[in-house]
């Protein structure tokens, strides 16, 4: 799985050992790579260019919906039901309010705790700023990193379509979207464009008033979902804190899982997310470099005067300066 | 105020019209204004030209924080108070859990109502997504709008720093960072960066238990604020619900306003603001003139193909691929 080409570090040796301890299961190793892919370190850049050829055995859940729908305790509950498997589990955790992200009350995070000290199981919450890298670059790497430790399953927990600038679709196989029925706000979120990303509506909280409504509701919604292979979502019904519906709603999940992959649609899936990483890479590399370039532009410069007094808009300036061109 | 200048729609008489009209209070010509402005129309983009050379009049209040603290039954209360001395208001909901965006609860909605009726108001909700122009471009564009309509104070409510890509910074005069006492999510809300953000802290609810431990941790917190002038951020108490520390707020604004206009601080935040935004355009102009070119390069293809197929990591290539440059 591990494959070695030439490093920017210059540090190879010190890649491959670590990524030999990650595929060993070494939990140290793991956080360790992840912090360093984090920090933007050249170390963390080796490490996720030698994760190629990618060689995935793992299935990427997306998990999202407003906060207080009980996403992290169906996460939780969802794990568990691996677990008794023997599935291992990677969480990642990128919603603020989350108790994997260490947000949320006391009790959601004590009832979490038991997950914390299972060796199947690994959580990592994602700071959503302050890093020099983006929050996309840093989930896939992390997701990467995730799979080679030899994750079966790997959640990434979010709140929303562009919370800081995650979208979920371009990280994830299967897109789960978590509905409560008492909550106005989930109606919002449904706006805010979450319906058409769905694999999956699940109304948590199910034996709260306005079920059987919501439920009509979204089976009308459901017919625009995100499903390509049944071309509808799969609407189901939960109780997080009960643990009802958990184990319909995994097999809906592997019913997804066995469709995707035999259909090669899982496949166009990740080639269509390489390709969106390909493009943000490129122009935020090309970015970098215009950016030097402009600053040692005098007409540049002068231009950038005028708009900052307000002496001509922005937009006829950026025309006429993208005319003339730059050197 | 209006100026003239050559378009790019070919249209001048319908700009210049339009403009004349909203200076006038024209409401309807403001919502399609607004409207053009949204949907990336090249009237739309003459309309913002021809807002230029800026002369601006009002002074822009960003309200940010967690959903569930009360800024819009805040910004209802700040609202009256300015309309008691005669001051008109623009508010720009950005929210999709606020009434403002037609989210929140009926009551939410109907406490509004009578703003909405009042022609000293106006009220424009932002889709957050699903349009061709991008969050800050169009918040920063109906601020002009609304300016040139007269209105002396605007109000834009949002969510928090990377909420669907608006940094209130960039957009608002004054920031005011909005709390309740009794939210854990508060807390996760600052440490997710609002807490260097805020010029003025507003505890709303202030009735509710846990309120002075709050004001001593947001007092050790104050101290690394943003407020340039003081040195430090104001922490304020509120009830919105009864109007309790309305006037309060209201002074501190514009004191805070005073010293950011008398010590030239707010001309040089505009310029910084003009500034990002003229660097966002060229990017976003490079990016779209860039995506042309590299669709037509055969490297670049190839470079893609293997991409997505996944033999080579996106890193690797896209270092080899601008190495190499293309024409």
């Amino acid at each position: 799985m591990v494959h070695f080409k030439p490093t920017y570090s210059g540090l190879w040796i010190v890649v491959i050992e670590l990524l030999k301890k990650i595929s060993q299961g070494d939990r140290r190793a793991l956080s360790k790579a992840i912090s360093l892919v984090e920090a933007g370190d050249p170390l963390g850049l080796d490490i996720l260019r030698a994760c190629y050829p990618e060689d995935w055995q793992s299935f990427v859940i997306g998990v999202t919906g407003a906060p207080g729908v009980g996403k992290s305790t169906l996460i939780s509950q969802l794990t568990e039901r691996y677990l008794d498997d023997d599935i291992s589990v990677g969480i990642i955790g990128v919603d603020p309010t989350s108790p994997f992200s260490g947000g949320a009350m006391l009790g959601d995070r004590i009832r979490m705790e038991k997950h914390y000290l299972d060796p199947r199981v690994f959580i990592r919450s994602m700071a959503t700023r302050d890093l020099n890298v983006s929050l996309p670059k840093r989930v896939r790497g992390i997701t990467r990193l995730l799979s080679l430790a030899g994750k079966d399953i790997i959640v990434v927990e979010s709140v929303g379509v562009g919370q800081a600038d995650l979208d979920i679709r371009n990280v994830a196989d299967l897109v789960i979207v978590v509905l409560a029925p008492d909550m106005g706000d989930s109606i919002q979120f449904l706006k805010a464009g979450l319906m058409e990303i769905a694999d999956i509506f699940v109304i948590n909280k199910s034996d709260r008033p306005g079920i059987d409504n919501m439920i009509h509701n979204l089976n009308e919604v459901a017919d625009s979902g995100n499903n390509i292979l049944l071309g509808r979502s799969v609407v189901l019904k939960t109780q997080s804190l009960n643990g009802e519906g958990i184990v319909n709603l995994k097999q809906s999940i592997e019913a997804c899982r066995e469709l995707l992959e035999s259909s090669g649609a899982l496949n166009q899936k990740r080639e269509d997310q390489r390709s969106i990483e390909f493009f943000e890479l490129v122009f935020q590399e090309l970015k970098l470099r215009l950016k030097d370039d402009m600053y040692n532009d005098s007409i540049f410069k002068s231009t950038l005067q005028k708009v900052k007094k307000g002496d001509i808009d922005p937009y006829s300036a950026v025309l006429s300066f993208l005319e003339r061109g730059f050197s």
